[in-house]
């Protein structure tokens, strides 16, 4: 069962995602009727697809698989709705502009009193009504308020807001503004990163898989981080509560 | 020649776009070799999609056209590179979250000087090259400062924007909070409203065709917008240079 699946590589990867376990457990009868969502950076630019209610034929779904789409950064999620009703503007992965570039972030968990968090003077406000859209809009907003900070700095920040939103519930989070990947663990997350040669390279659960169609070069590095491992022949790294980690062009960066 | 499509609506409308034109002319030979992008609202949602080089195979356009989707904001844009290059970051049109609603822009025309907009403290910032996401993000700027508007001092704001934009070039604009559509005419734009029973209803020209498949209730209203009228045989009213236009569930909101 994968509800977050990111990637993070060194040159636009061809990858094929395959939602064959929703499309098969469409029509409400799976626990993941709630619809998903998957967001590919291409440059600075960015793609985004959201169904919020998948059935047997997810049109969306059967349109991805079939269509690869080259890519440094994804980020997806497949939806349990617990708070908010199902409909798009409560789909994740949610995005923001700042500073002249899209940030783009997806959640799994539950959180309390994210109303906590909203202030008269805000500079993002939640589209929806997900807690995982207000602790997104509230992170965005002390993001901005950091001046010219260093990578550090912003990691940082990012990590302090990651754990005060994760002592209001669960908060495994997808962040990223397409140049890094921060990933933070409060209960379950694990990610692999794979090198040159992979050749056709399938990472699959029941729910989701990735084909890295070929390596561009012989210094291709990818990394995929997911709920939980999507293989059993591998040592993925299990992550540890609390955990923030960043990756850049595949790449883990050192904390 | 479509270079700006919009609808409004007053019930979500099966809406269907061909871009038959556009995948014949693919590859480069058109005069639209640049992309194009389509955004619809569905509630406070929003789904986009962009295709920044169209070509005789293009997936998206095929997808789109074998895919109905209901909306009642529509807003699509057919590119002409003049400034910035042809990539998904430069692709319109452009979206931006404002007090907990998606905006979204699509602009026909060229403008000279919008770095001259650009001010060290500004909201919005663009994430591509082209002059019409420089244009959107002062625009948004300008409308965030403006506290608690009524809808007229919001409308004559957005007009005062506009007028100043098309100081600097040509600004045929679209703009949606997803529930008002504000047109501005520069040079061109036609527009027409449409009442049940519209029963299969087409509108065409070699780039686009919009069918209504079907209305949902006898009180069904649909406005659409287009660069030049998509048919012969009707009365389109044609806008004026400098002229604003604002739709409301398919109705002209009366100025």
């Amino acid at each position: 069962m994968c509800e977050l699946l990111g990637m993070s590589a060194n040159v636009p990867t061809d990858i094929c995602f395959s939602f064959s376990g929703l499309i098969k457990r469409g029509g409400g009868t799976g626990p993941h009727k709630d619809g998903w969502g998957i967001a590919f950076y291409d440059g600075k630019g960015i793609r985004e697809f959201r169904d919020p209610q998948p059935g047997f034929d997810s049109e969306i779904a059967k349109f991805i698989k079939d269509f690869p789409i080259k890519s440094t950064v994804v980020i997806s999620h497949i939806r349990q709705a617990n708070v908010g009703d199902v409909s798009l503007e409560n789909t994740h992965p949610f995005i923001r502009e700042l500073e002249g570039r899209y940030w783009c972030f997806a959640h799994n968990g539950q959180l309390e009193n994210t109303s906590s968090l909203v202030t008269e003077e805000q500079r993002f406000s939640a589209v929806g009504r997900t807690d995982s859209e207000a602790a997104f809009c509230w992170l965005m907003g002390q993001v901005a308020k950091q001046k010219n900070p260093s990578e550090n700095e912003r990691q940082t920040l990012i990590k302090t807001c990651a754990d005060k939103l994760a002592s209001l519930g669960v908060f495994n989070m997808l962040l990223s503004d397409g140049k890094r990947l921060y990933v933070y663990c409060s209960t379950k997350l694990s990610w692999i990163t794979r090198r040159a040669p992979f050749g056709v390279a399938t990472l699959q659960d029941d729910d989701i898989s990735v084909n890295f169609i070929e390596e561009t070069s012989e210094d291709d590095v990818v990394t995929v981080i997911a709920t939980e491992p999507l293989t059993t022949n591998e040592s993925w790294v299990k992550m540890q509560p609390g955990e923030l980690a960043v990756f850049e062009l595949g790449e883990l960066v050192e904390l």
